[in-house]
């Protein structure tokens, strides 16, 4: 596809993610609407009748009523709808789990939906209305209303169209209940069978757009004030260029052996130390508010209001965010109803100080994390806004805290879900979820403009061999044995003792191939995949012949299942704890007992990507690559994780390169 | 293995994750308290110093103490574990994306966290400090330490120590930050690069104990009162036994046709109205409480306190409960401080007559849901509890009534994570998140000995081949070739028309292998997989060509890639739409181009149960299967969602079978 189609793909996606969390919020809103109208109706009836003592008129009123709304819906269901009946959850499982069965996600379903007077949820029909949602509008509306786009047609493919009945699903959940975060939870556990990152975040920007939708937070953000926080994206981004930069840095520093660690350690350690204790002394003393719970100035514990170097009855507003733990720094910056505790001054010295020292300590050689200072300075920057903004705003300032705080963590962790719930489970307050989410979505999304998240960098900075979740785009152009490199060493099924342990010495494979061979089979066909560690105990064990011959029974009555179990690390035998003198490398071993005969396999024309995809998918060590046509040797090659990194595909194929 | 065996395995799996818990619980309280403890002490001296004006002896102390700290941290990192450095966060995930690397996951890192006075977090330790502990335990203590146990051979495996892993990082976000949830969600979104169901579960259950162990919330469970809500889970998985059987007894009614389905419908309503009008009239009317803030008895809405038959100033506690909208009811049993309400009797009458109904109504022919019929049932039998216990209990009876619905619903629908979110997010109260993670794992637990989620016995009724996410243990002792079934119909890729329609019309298969034949390769070979539809859609185009020869660029040239996207639902072509003449039958058609020609593929001999593992991780449709030896035709057969259904696997090996 050219790079248009795919921009077209991905805005569409995203609007549609939007469409399905508007309809199903509206639907969702009506529908209770339409409940508690009826419902209250039925009620008041009931009772207005029993107020004037005609019990049996009232009886005959609520059994009317509840009747009539009952054989209505029973009559739309068996008439029009039948698929509409029941929960709909369990077919909408079924569906995600690619059963490809045809049920009824169709347009007619929605209007089934009536409040009868029975003892049943609503959301397991709204769960089904999300889905039918999702499903017309993946299926671009209705051939028979003339509603068919032509720029719907990217998504006729059965990926695209599951991915937004999830979406639907769980749009459902968040409509019925009002609890998004449990709409993601609810289709991620209960409903989806497969499950992509990629598709965490859709599913959570729909029950967002849900959320807001039926908690009319519209109001809230006219006058633009979510829309700062974009901002704090950009600023993570920003951290993690920085992060990056100072620890390629650092490594360098470091390299140079423990003495220069610990000179590194010592003076970032005399830098904070200056900062959190001279700064201080540039802001004046603040007088104590009156009407106090707590102590001002405090001093005997660590807490609010700082002394510092103040006189009695003053405080100094930096030292209580900058001299403190950190814990109770968080809870000053995001304490409600202290709008005017911090001066704005005070609060841009400490989010510069903190964001600076927050870069360079991280990556010295001590154990340490990331959240709190991207918290301290996320929060720092939230309530400068606010105080900023406090005349504009009716929102409290510890508020803007947290959500700024929302929006650095959005912006350098990448993370949606997780960030939301933590942070709900530090504050104790849920009713700013809505707020929460949309910051850390807008924040997310600024900063997947620039770069990846801090972690992916760091995995990457230090050369781990990380598989993405999906398949480079260049890999479908190439086909698994285009990767294959390096000479391979197979071993017969009934090998010398000598070849092996000169293979196992030669090379620091963790896998080889091991073939049958006549005598043993007609042609030379692929028996398997022998691991390193298992051929180490086999050898070990000595139990060889003179003569090629079978010898597995004797092997296996003599070693049990966890002899061959996986050591701990470092714990292993090792190829020197062999002890092969120069007879026994003449003799004979038999493999049979130790191969699994049932190795994943890839023909070698498979499309690389594919390849890739599987290698993932099942977390794999190793795949063996076998040849198409008769005749070859049984094995092509096998592959391993760093023959699918990036850095080996393209130094392979460098015409392939994008960035070329 | 034998039964023991997988029992003592689950066993410790299950003990592994409740020490993990326990420790990390343990390891990051200590830690809280070594900071809080260090970090108060130096303020303490700095503000002390201060006070008596001694600034530079001040600042001598606070850059002092954080230079013993850092220097200590640093000496430790520097030369005793050097990994102990830097954040963790990205270790982990690159270990748990199979990596391979040998990461320092060892004893001494946990000695290496200190309490330096940097800008730093401790999620990134707590996080590594989890992991570490987690891999020790998985390698069965240190070998140094002579702790090695025998039945620890079990864990002696990659999928297994990764497991724990995975569990260790949620549990130490969840000691980092006390957010249980929270700790899930980010080894789930972040660090896992694989996740299975069964892991969430284990996940949760670690987090629950860390959350558990922190906030030391076994004062609460002490009397045993926690241990009355696994009943709940009893009750949940009976109700599920209910539900199949009504549901069995409906699904006989409903064939008869429409009109017995809204018979069934009128009489299910009929019974609704006269038990919840009726049985209102048993219950004595109970006087007004005094200084409420509602309306009592309120009778121009519908709320609480409804005054039914009853004189002013007196209220039917009953009617209150059953005829009422669902959203009050439940708002009326989770009420707190209302602990007199609602009397005994009204209490065990609405649990018995909801927990009847809800399951006789489900499944009837009208949209529903079950939530809220099991809310309902959970709340009301939560409620009873708390009053019967009322005197040794200082829980509000609200609280039991949440607990209560929680079990239920924990063992109704066995999920942890999303209902604990879907719970809390109703209530929106966070305290009382550790009491009903545990409520929610005891009665999941307890449910699980008796049947399955009431989902799963919906899908499996209605006969939607669903796939579980592990395979079958019988499927082990097969290979791939067991399970193929029924003549294999294959297409040469340059074929007869007349082939495809007959083929077409035969059969009801959605793929067909095509197999390269002489003249277009040397020996037949598999070319690969076309599907039904773009088979029509080809025949459709009628480009057909009187020799057997290639075709493919013009017929590439004369569709493009949208005409062969997936139609809507009953939108695609159809067989009887295809006009094929007498004449054109005789044609032959190339099917290069519509041929994918890297299906996913495995040998014969492959085992079944890695051959499930495939199917089920990369959401195959079809799967080929093709001959180990040489000089056989290409292709033995194609496997698809059926063939791994249990049904047919024993149906063609009956001797299999485990409950024969």
């Amino acid at each position: 596809r050219k790079k248009v189609q795919i921009y077209q793909y991905v805005v569409l996606k995203w609007t549609f993610a939007l469409l399905i969390g508007l309809s199903t919020g509206l639907v969702g809103f009506f529908n209770n609407l339409a409940v508690e109208n009826v419902a209250g109706f039925k009620l008041l009836l009931t009772s207005n009748l029993m107020l004037h003592e005609k019990y049996y008129q009232a009886f005959a009123a609520y059994a009317g009523c509840n009747l009539v709304l009952a054989i209505v819906a029973a009559a739309l269901c068996a008439y029009i709808a039948p698929a509409a009946a029941g929960s709909g959850i369990p077919e909408v499982k079924a569906y995600l789990n690619w059963c490809g069965c045809s049920f009824y996600f169709g347009s007619k379903y929605p209007l089934c939906k009536v409040a009868a007077g029975f003892v049943v949820g609503k959301e397991g029909p709204m769960v089904h209305t999300g889905a039918c949602i999702a499903n017309l509008l993946g299926q671009g509306g209705s051939r028979k209303y003339h509603l068919t786009w032509k720029w719907l047609r990217y998504f006729k493919n059965d990926r695209d169209r599951r991915d937004l009945i999830t979406c639907g699903a769980a749009a459902g959940v968040a409509a019925a209940f009002r609890a998004p975060v449990g709409g993601v939870l609810f289709a991620l556990e209960e409903v989806a069978s497969w499950w992509r990152s990629a598709l965490l975040w859709r599913t959570f920007f729909t029950t967002a757009v849900v959320a807001v939708v039926l908690r009319s937070l519209i109001e809230f953000c006219e006058s633009g004030k979510c829309g700062l926080f974009g901002k704090g994206g950009i600023f993570g981004s920003f951290y993690n260029y920085l992060v990056d930069k100072v620890l390629r840095t650092y490594s360098i520093i470091n390299e140079r052996g423990p003495r220069f660690k610990i000179f590194l350690v010592v003076a970032i350690s005399l830098l904070t130390s200056c900062c959190s204790y001279g700064l201080p002394w540039l802001v004046k003393c603040t007088p104590c508010p009156t009407g106090l719970e707590v102590e001002c100035p405090g001093t005997g514990h660590s807490g609010n209001y700082k002394s510092f170097q103040c006189p009695p009855g003053y405080y100094n507003d930096l030292a209580s965010l900058l001299l403190n733990t950190n814990d109770d720094v968080i809870r000053n910056l995001f304490s409600t109803g202290t709008k005017y505790e911090f001066h704005l001054s005070t609060l841009l010295i400490c989010f510069v100080v903190i964001f600076c020292l927050g870069i360079v300590t991280y990556g010295i050689a001590i154990p340490s994390g990331l959240f709190i200072p991207v918290i301290l300075a996320g929060a720092s920057y939230g309530r400068l806004v606010g105080t900023l903004l406090g005349s504009f705003s009716d929102l409290d300032v510890g508020l803007f805290a947290l959500l700024g705080a929302a929006s650095f963590l959005g912006g350098t962790m990448r993370m949606t879900v997780s960030l939301c719930v933590i942070l709900l489970e530090l504050t104790n307050d849920l009713l700013i979820l809505p707020l929460l989410m949309l910051v850390l979505l807008i924040s997310k999304t600024v900063a997947d403009c620039f770069n990846k998240g801090v972690y992916d960098q760091i995995v990457k900075m230090k050369g781990l061999p990380y598989m993405e979740a999906h398949a480079e785009p260049y890999m479908r152009h190439l086909v698994a044995s285009d990767v294959v490199s390096g000479p391979l060493i197979a071993f017969s099924s009934v090998e010398k003792v000598g070849n092996i342990v000169h293979a196992l010495k030669l090379t620091n494979h963790h896998g080889f191939p091991v073939i049958d061979e006549p005598p043993f089979s007609d042609v030379p066909e692929l028996c398997g995949l022998a691991l390193r560690s298992h051929l180490l105990v086999l050898l070990k064990g000595k139990i060889f012949t003179k003569q090629r011959e079978l010898s597995g029974s004797e092997i296996l009555q003599r070693f049990h299942a966890f002899d061959f179990a996986k050591a701990g690390s470092g714990k292993g035998l090792k190829l020197e704890d062999l002890e092969i003198n120069e007879e026994e490398t003449e003799l004979y071993v038999d493999l049979h007992p130790i191969t699994n005969t049932s190795p994943y396999a890839v023909v070698e024309t498979m499309s690389l990507a594919k390849a890739a995809v599987l290698f993932r998918e099942l977390g794999l060590r190793h795949m063996c690559v076998v040849p198409k046509t008769p005749g070859r040797p049984p094995i092509v090659g096998i592959l391993t994780r760093h023959d699918f990194m990036p850095e080996h595909v393209l130094g392979l194929h460098p015409h392939l390169n994008p960035h070329m």
